[in-house]
């Protein structure tokens, strides 16, 4: 009942704490009337100690800005019992990015989703206070929380930020500050190594914030990181004063020991080549110490405005077994898709065969499409790549797996917590790769089936072709048989001999493409034998999926979690009683058994049958590439023999056209046939005329010869016929 | 500390409590060596005083016993500090049965997944006891344990099923069990009713314990509701022995009232008609009082198998937008899926256009496939159903909402929590119907892209069909042409005559179904104009996927368990401090204004958009309809165009091949130029001896008149010439 505290409206209970900072502590409250539950921050006594004018200038601040993206001021009221003004906010039920990037689920950064949201959310609420003229000066995971909205989505917004101005008055500032990580390098020296410097502080302080922030969020790690961590001021300072222009990280990895500079993002983290590519460039201007090179705010508005206005397209390597993502820029086109996806994967443009929804890309997706109109793709839902060149197959390489703590034997309450939590970090990371290789898994064999599916129409169609050009074909044979009819009637098919047989070369060049159509239709339509091959190569095969390997790694997951909470119970606790000290001891031996356990789930159960997956594909694919060149060979084949034909038609055409007016004009002579009759009759009469006249003529003859002999005009017989 | 309690292996705490019973308690423990955990189950002082026999029978029947779908005995071992026996079994997380059916959110019963998985694991466990000549004889939700195994899996499991013999010992019964509500009647007669009885109990007394059970899992309640309750011990004796068979449930609803009896599931059960159509029977055998009728156990047996072989085809009716669950046995086929579709949907078999995958079905499942071997389905990925014949779209007939309780002003601890639970049991049933008006607004829109999807690629091939039509008949055309032209040539045209009008026929049908093709395609392929018109109708409307409906309504409800918690610790405080009391009507307030912001949600704002949503597929599918059967027609036309141009080419072969026997004649005669050259040249002569003759003739003649006017040869001039 103590712990009960009141305003005019609000009531808060002291022991639901929500965060501690140096001037104060934000407890979870609710408002009297309507329930709703609402943060409420208090100040301590040092806070009080400040100037009026200071202590009101957060609250006048806060009364100025009003942002998605900035927690929101519900009301500045009276403690009831005169503890002096209570700030009440809306509740963030999400924890600050403090809270989210300590889990060990983050060791290693944030997943590349919410990684954008936090630049995104980061960026604009960082713009209206830059549109309010508001300086933070205090950007840190701590300042920045996670708002659940009733939709249940996820809203960063920025708190805390009244904070810095208190920096002018010339006020102790170290102490205020419970990270110094995040600190400008100029600000740092003021505030924490307490140097003073003429040097005004201007919005860039933030943008530096802004980098270190961004850097921890990506990689679940500080950019700066001095041997013996915060402690070691001096090489901090240097780190970051000292670094080159295009250097996003600095480690020392023991004592006086060199620097190791970064010009990239590890390789642990969780982010996309694709977008690391563009957030580096971003951290190294962000983390820029000379204020020659140091970008303006505009600048970094501007450069994060381009990185999330981008369209992720989603790929998945089928010849990689790996997922990929492509950042395009609104406008461009599926060139320059392939392009960036040549970038990333090595395959040359022309050997690219993609895939989405069981056919080619290109059905839906034009030359000319913009990649605002590209077809929406998830991670589970993406464009699968295949190599038209390259019909091997590689799992990704891994990274070195972690490795788990080994527990001392002794009880440490203190140290035990920390080991816990370690080894729930390598569990995380081992349950993240069962996870990878399960959707890696699902995505195999959804690429083994989009290909299946793709050849499978594409030999349909060129079956159902090979069919309307056969039909084609044998019509234009006959055709051409009429033609050279017609030609030998009339002027002879001399002409015709070469088109004939290119005919008969088109025939004999589409039957042998038309044998393997059919052939390959039978096989792999009819019989389904990829689909066949596929199958029976992986029975038996333990897949992830199948063996629930997901669901096996987050059970291990939760188990570990669970005893890291206990142990970190027995650390507040501090001391155990001997029934709670074997407690402890039990969890201790959870903690080993289950790391080892997730950890033979990742190495001698999920890591082999992948790679059995990744052989049986391998296989698969050396088939299914031979079918799918065998296929374009064969669509090439049966188009030439298409355009062939098509100019062999032509001639034809042409050929008949002559040939039909010579025959028409011998037709129109030949429908004379009257004429013909009478021309016969008369030959018929002429020669019966000439029998008669024969019979006169050999009747007269003999007289003519009897006159003869009998010496009668012979002077005459002179025309007369001689017999 | 005096809390913890062991054995040799085993430590549990008894402030971790997991269930009382009549004879023990259940306490979560944990092994001492490995850390597993575990359920302990200890005994009472009652129990103790039984017969030392009779309390080893449970350990004797627990150690018979080893399935998957029994819990597993681990121990049995001795409490240290000499509390006699406890029985160490596996640790069931899930609970009872009896806390989830007791849980709001499974006020109408089960899912449908659930409720199979409960009736496929409750028969495997009971037939693993009957194969042990085991009966339990107490039955009811409380002894039926959920599991989930490492993977994530639900097995539930039989537990304390050693109890019921006793029974034979005459031992007071009524006090063992907590519910008697799924006692056989005649168990109930002799246990409750403490009426002796003579006959036996034999296994079906389980089997009626198994029908209550089911009945409550699929309804959430229980099938004999006598009024007031439990307490009214004879009517419920009455109703379960007076009840007609094919009966499966009896309410009274006042004092000494009629009995409602129902021989169907109520309607707001979540099973879905498929399933209930084959649930109800088995609820009818199993609820079955009359000895002659009553089910064996093997027959039960016999008839879970059934319904549990069966294929569930999902399918989504996008005229009706609902989703229908169709049972196929196995080995049935797409007919029989057709006739049962026709029974849940009244959509005839030749009207139901069925697509899968924007595809037609058949493209998958060809009229010998088999059910087991149909595409894998499920409510988010269903069969498309469309109606050929209706274009109207109706919404699913909607079941009253049930009212949110009203909390009166004042405290009451007792009260207030249950007031609360049932607003939360609304709750629920509002945030299931924003649910499934989520997941049909995304079905409606998936079902709209399907056919889409499926018109394009028929109007694609159609397209392509035509193309390579017309290039055949344009040949064919050519073709005739020159057979016409030989013709002519030989016997004449007029058997052609025909022929070339049916072709002249086909031209023209062909080219106006070929206009309408390709002003259709592009209409509908090019411009897309469907999707277009679906998108710019359903611009801006308020789609419960896009408003995120589904996570508010998970938002509110979880509000609502929220403070239904904090109530329900309030009553089990009993009393209230004044700022409790404070907080307890906070929570009350809370409870009521969720509960009207979550009905709101489903009446003011998914209800109105679901029915626009309607609305707009109603005009979008009185077009796509029109597209659809266009298509269709057309799709004949062009079979009808080829087939008889098909005919024609045949004919036309013949006719060429016969024309060419005749001219190939005529050639040969034409080829035999010497000949004719001869025959001409004879001709020649011919006529030239003529005119020689004529000449001779004249000359002859002259002479022989001469002669006659000489008087010289009269007689001889007889066969003479007279010119």
């Amino acid at each position: 009942m103590s712990f009960l505290r009141g305003s005019v409206s609000y009531v808060w209970c002291t022991t639901s704490v929500l965060g501690k900072g140096a001037t104060g502590s934000v407890f979870q409250g609710v408002n009297k009337i309507t329930g709703e539950s609402v943060a409420v921050k208090t100040f301590n006594p040092y806070s009080h100690m400040r100037p009026a004018d200071v202590q009101m200038r957060e609250f006048e601040a806060l009364k100025k800005v009003n942002h998605e993206n900035i927690v929101k001021l519900l009301a500045i009221e009276e403690d009831q019992e005169g503890r002096g003004k209570v700030i009440v906010m809306e509740l963030c039920t999400g924890g600050s990015l403090f809270n989210i990037l300590d889990d060990p689920e983050n060791s290693y950064g944030l997943p590349e989703h919410e990684f954008l949201l936090v630049l995104e959310h980061l960026c604009a609420g960082m713009k209206h206070l830059r549109d309010n003229k508001l300086v933070h000066r205090d950007l840190k995971p701590g300042n920045i929380m996670k708002f659940i909205s009733e939709d249940g989505q996820t809203i960063y917004k920025l708190t805390d930020f009244g904070a810095a101005r208190e920096l002018e008055d010339n006020q102790p500032f170290a102490s205020l500050y419970g990270t110094e990580e995040y600190l400008h390098p100029d600000l740092y020296e003021r505030a924490v190594l307490r140097k003073s410097i003429q040097r005004s502080f201007t919005a860039n302080v933030d943008l530096w914030s802004i980098g270190v922030t961004l850097y921890h969020v990506a990689t679940g790690n500080l950019p700066f990181r001095p041997f013996g961590g915060r402690k070691n001021r001096e090489t901090m300072h240097q780190i970051t004063t000292k670094k080159a222009s295009g250097v996003i990280s600095g480690t020392q990895l023991s004592e006086n020991g060199p620097i190791e500079w970064s010009t990239t993002l590890p390789p642990h983290a969780h982010l996309s080549q694709g977008l690391k590519t563009l957030v580096t460039p971003l951290l190294a201007g962000l983390l820029e110490e000379n204020r020659e090179k140091t970008w303006s705010f505009d600048r970094f508005f501007q450069e994060v405005t381009v990185i999330l206005r981008k369209r992720v397209i989603h790929v998945f390597y089928t010849n990689r077994t790996s997922s990929v993502e492509v950042f395009l820029e609104p406008d461009e086109q599926i060139d320059n898709f392939r392009e960036r996806i040549f970038l990333q994967t090595e395959v040359p443009l022309e050997k690219q065969i993609l895939l989405f929804n069981n056919e080619h890309l290109e059905k839906k997706v034009t030359p000319r499409t913009i990649a605002k109109a590209f077809p929406a793709t998830t991670t589970e839902q993406p464009i699968f790549l295949y190599s038209n060149d390259d019909n091997n197959v590689q799992l990704p390489q891994q990274l070195d797996l972690p490795k788990f703590p080994v527990f001392p034997p002794n009880v440490s309450v203190e140290n035990d917590a920390s080991l816990a939590k370690a080894a729930c970090s390598v569990g995380h990371e081992c349950k993240r790769r069962v996870d990878i290789f399960t959707s890696m898994d699902i995505l195999i064999k959804k690429g083994v089936e989009h290909f299946v599916e793709m050849l499978i129409t594409t030999l349909t169609l060129l079956l159902k072709k090979t069919e309307s050009f056969e039909n084609l074909l044998s019509t234009v044979i006959d055709y051409a048989d009429v033609v050279q009819s017609m030609a030998r009637v009339t002027k002879g098919d001399q002409e015709l001999k070469a088109l004939l047989s290119a005919l008969e070369t088109v025939k004999s060049d589409f039957d042998g493409a038309a044998d393997v159509i059919s052939q390959l239709h039978k096989h792999f339509v009819t019989d389904d034998e990829l689909n066949d091959q596929w199958s029976s190569s992986m029975h038996g095969k333990k897949c992830p999926c199948r063996t629930r390997a997901s669901a096996q790694a987050k059970y291990l997951v939760e188990r570990l979690r669970d005893s890291w909470q206990h142990l970190l119970r027995d650390r507040a606790t501090r001391t155990l009683t001997y029934n709670d000290e074997q407690f402890h001891a039990l969890e201790k031996i959870k903690v080993d058994h289950n790391g080892k356990r997730i950890k033979a789930l990742l190495l001698d159960n999920v890591n082999p049958a992948v790679a059995q997956i990744a052989e049986c594909l391998a296989d698969w694919y050396k088939l299914a590439q031979t079918v799918y060149l065998k296929t374009q060979i064969l669509e090439k084949d049966v188009r030439d023999c298409e355009r062939k034909l098509n100019g062999i038609r032509d001639e034809l055409y042409h050929i008949k056209s002559e040939l039909k007016l010579d025959v028409d004009t011998k037709t129109i002579n030949n429908n004379n046939q009257l004429a013909k009759i009478e021309e016969r009759n008369r030959l018929r009469v002429m020669q019966q005329q000439q029998q008669e006249v024969m019979a006169v003529m050999r009747t007269n003859s003999e007289i003519i010869s009897l006159l003869s002999k009998l010496g009668i005009g012979k002077g005459i017989g002179n025309g007369g016929l001689k017999m």
